[in-house]
């Protein structure tokens, strides 16, 4: 399926620095696709941490089962992420895949197995060939390269219509930190292919607690503040990897959560991070806009999280976002059936800074020429007031079309 | 919106009998609608038990709320309905709505407020014109008339496209026993207009505690195990009314729920609602299969009915089933993100009979061409087993259509 480029795509791919101590190369192994790169091979000097955050699936794919046993050591030298085929719900031949993969990449990269860190995407439930990547991985280790991050986006991209990267900077006194980032993701399955896979780098030295714990909080307020359908993949994987090439230039390492630089890192991370999710919710399947979701006033922000969420994945709510109406009866349907704690007679609604509902009742004054106007843009905020609370976040998501229904229902021939 | 009758629509509306002590009239209000009747108004004769289970919206409608505070009352001699305006998010005009309507009722039928029961179905936040009951009170009153069921369903109806009645008969002794219900609803709120309302009526002298016990119980297989979108309307009112007039044939009031005549009623009762029900899902907006979910092996009852409401609701699994793909990946999507315990690798996976997983691995026996032809049906069976423990569920669903976007982003015009 050669979708169109998504309309709320960025108008190109971002200048983005290399990064010491991380060389990347990508290859066309035939897993699925033809004519095109589907395997990415990340290379990392001796020294790398990592840090890793995957699916709250209880059924997860073979790669994610891999990383997850093999973070506790902290240590990478390879990454390889192929497009194509998930390897999830594989069974034994599956983890034999993932074992397989990580032994190809050892031998040629010359590290352990247990140091490669592995992500699949694609369809789910068909055995992974992994000697495909034995036919191309010595041509991947010899070419590998600082800073062909779009390359290397663009290997990664299942269902996704433009690669994302996103690109931060940090300054330990007069040291340049550089943290960069890619990432595929589009619907979270669809059409058997979507999934969220991110990787994040950066030449800091940083121990692998410290990084967990920034990845971890990092990705509160971007990855898992996005939705697109609600559906979570059984892949979904984000890894981090420090390199702490930045030694040479005479950093030491962070290795506490209490170190003054790390709020500064703490700032690049997050932008890339939230870049890079905002770029998702760009790409959902069928999107025509981009939809924040603002909730306020509410008990707590974990209770304005989980009422923005069911507005986030209310079809009733996307479907009359598709149709540009500022349809505030619905987001009180989602209010009402989130759970927590709301007071219809205290509910306040904002479709792109217009009150349409103030304190339980429609607002007399507003201009239905205004809102119609802000509902045909790109680019929608939706705010809700609860008025019980200090309680405040955000979401982003999309509309859902009938372009979404055609790329998850029409695609079987 | 004129749309077309659901391909999934029973043949026609079913015979039901009159229930003694019920009298039906319907109306043409104008409250939203032209050309049709937006009004219900039931009369019960003296003595007639309610009981009620409504939405657990926080942000109930006016008319939900005016039922649950006069419920402990536990009498009933009217009902009103009204289609066009949900009298939802309506403020205080909304609560005076529903006591003007109330009184309105009261008057024409010689009884208290708070023996009128209310419910109202349509746009949410704009104010409802309760004088246009008075309007039409008198004419309502003057012709009741038992059995009108079909006209009775016709006038509640919204989106749907089809009425729905059902009826079902028990035996106490030698006396026949009527239990009749009708019931509307299509989306959740769509397009700003669903809901679900159903009431049912039966001639059975019962207490209104023991009536709300049947009700409580039979509504979680029925109701409660159907979805469309997952959105949950601010209005979902299900009453039941019992006038007792049976008793006229010699049968004793049942006070307690451990009186052996309960079990038959409670067949009928749960045979209505089970058949509303199933009607609601076939009415599904857009619909074009009826999925029926049964998740068994689960550790418990109510961990099979969150991994079938998880895979029910999941815009992925509904869109495959559109576009007739077995797509069993995406079931072990919806399973893993249920949040419920699950093992990945003593799964299996049915579509209409048909073992297309088994164990954790995709079944290497199974027929493509036999699914394809399963999935082509109007009528599709898709079982989950867990092989954790004895927990069996069943949800009733249908798929998602570009009809469905079409219906709820599409209408403003």
């Amino acid at each position: 399926m050669a979708a169109a480029i998504s309309p709320l795509a960025p108008a190109r791919f971002p200048d983005m620095p290399p990064v010491a101590g991380v060389k990347l190369a990508t290859a066309a192994a035939g897993i699925r696709y033809g004519g095109r790169t589907d395997v990415l091979l990340a290379l990392f000097e001796q020294g790398t941490s990592v840090a890793g955050v995957f699916t709250r699936s209880k059924c997860p794919s073979a790669p994610v089962d891999w990383c997850r046993a093999h973070l506790k050591g902290g240590a990478a030298r390879a990454l390889v992420v192929n497009s194509g085929n998930a390897n999830a719900f594989t069974g034994k031949s599956g983890r034999a895949a993932t074992r397989l993969t990580a032994d190809i990449a050892a031998r040629a990269a010359g590290c352990k197995p247990s140091d490669v860190f592995l992500a699949s995407t694609g369809v789910i439930g068909e055995p992974l060939d992994a000697t495909k990547f034995g036919a191309v991985m010595d041509q991947l280790v010899a070419g590998a390269a600082p800073g062909a991050w779009q390359t290397a986006a663009e290997a990664i991209m299942t269902t996704d219509t433009f690669p994302k990267g996103a690109a931060a900077m940090a300054r330990f006194g007069a040291v340049p930190i550089t943290v960069c980032g890619i990432a595929k993701g589009a619907g979270m399955i669809a059409p058997d292919m979507a999934t969220l896979l991110s990787f994040v780098f950066t030449d800091a030295p940083i121990s692998p607690r410290v990084l967990q714990s920034l990845l971890k909080q990092g990705v509160a307020d971007s990855f898992n503040a996005v939705t697109i359908d609600g559906d979570t993949s059984t892949s979904d994987t984000l890894l981090a990897f420090a390199t702490g090439a930045a030694a040479a230039r005479g950093v030491s390492k962070i290795a506490t959560v209490s170190d003054p630089r790390l709020p500064a890192l703490r700032k690049a991370f997050d932008a890339v991070l939230a870049n890079l999710a905002e770029q998702v919710a760009r790409d959902g399947e069928g999107a025509r806009k981009l939809v924040e979701i603002i909730v306020e006033g509410a008990v707590s922000k974990s209770s304005a999280r989980k009422i923005a969420l069911s507005i986030a994945n209310s079809p009733l709510v996307k479907t009359a976002i598709a149709g540009e109406d500022a349809n505030w009866g619905r987001v009180v349907m989602a209010v009402g059936k989130a759970g927590e704690r709301a007071d219809r007679d205290r509910l306040s609604i904002w479709f792109g800074g217009i009150r349409v509902a103030h304190r339980g009742e429609r607002d007399p004054s507003y201009d239905e020429a205004a809102v119609s106007a802000t509902m045909k843009k790109p680019e929608i905020t939706l705010k809700v007031a609860l008025g019980l609370g200090r309680g405040r976040d955000r979401v982003l998501t999309c509309d859902l079309t009938k372009e979404y229904v055609a790329i998850n229902g029409d695609y079987r021939s």
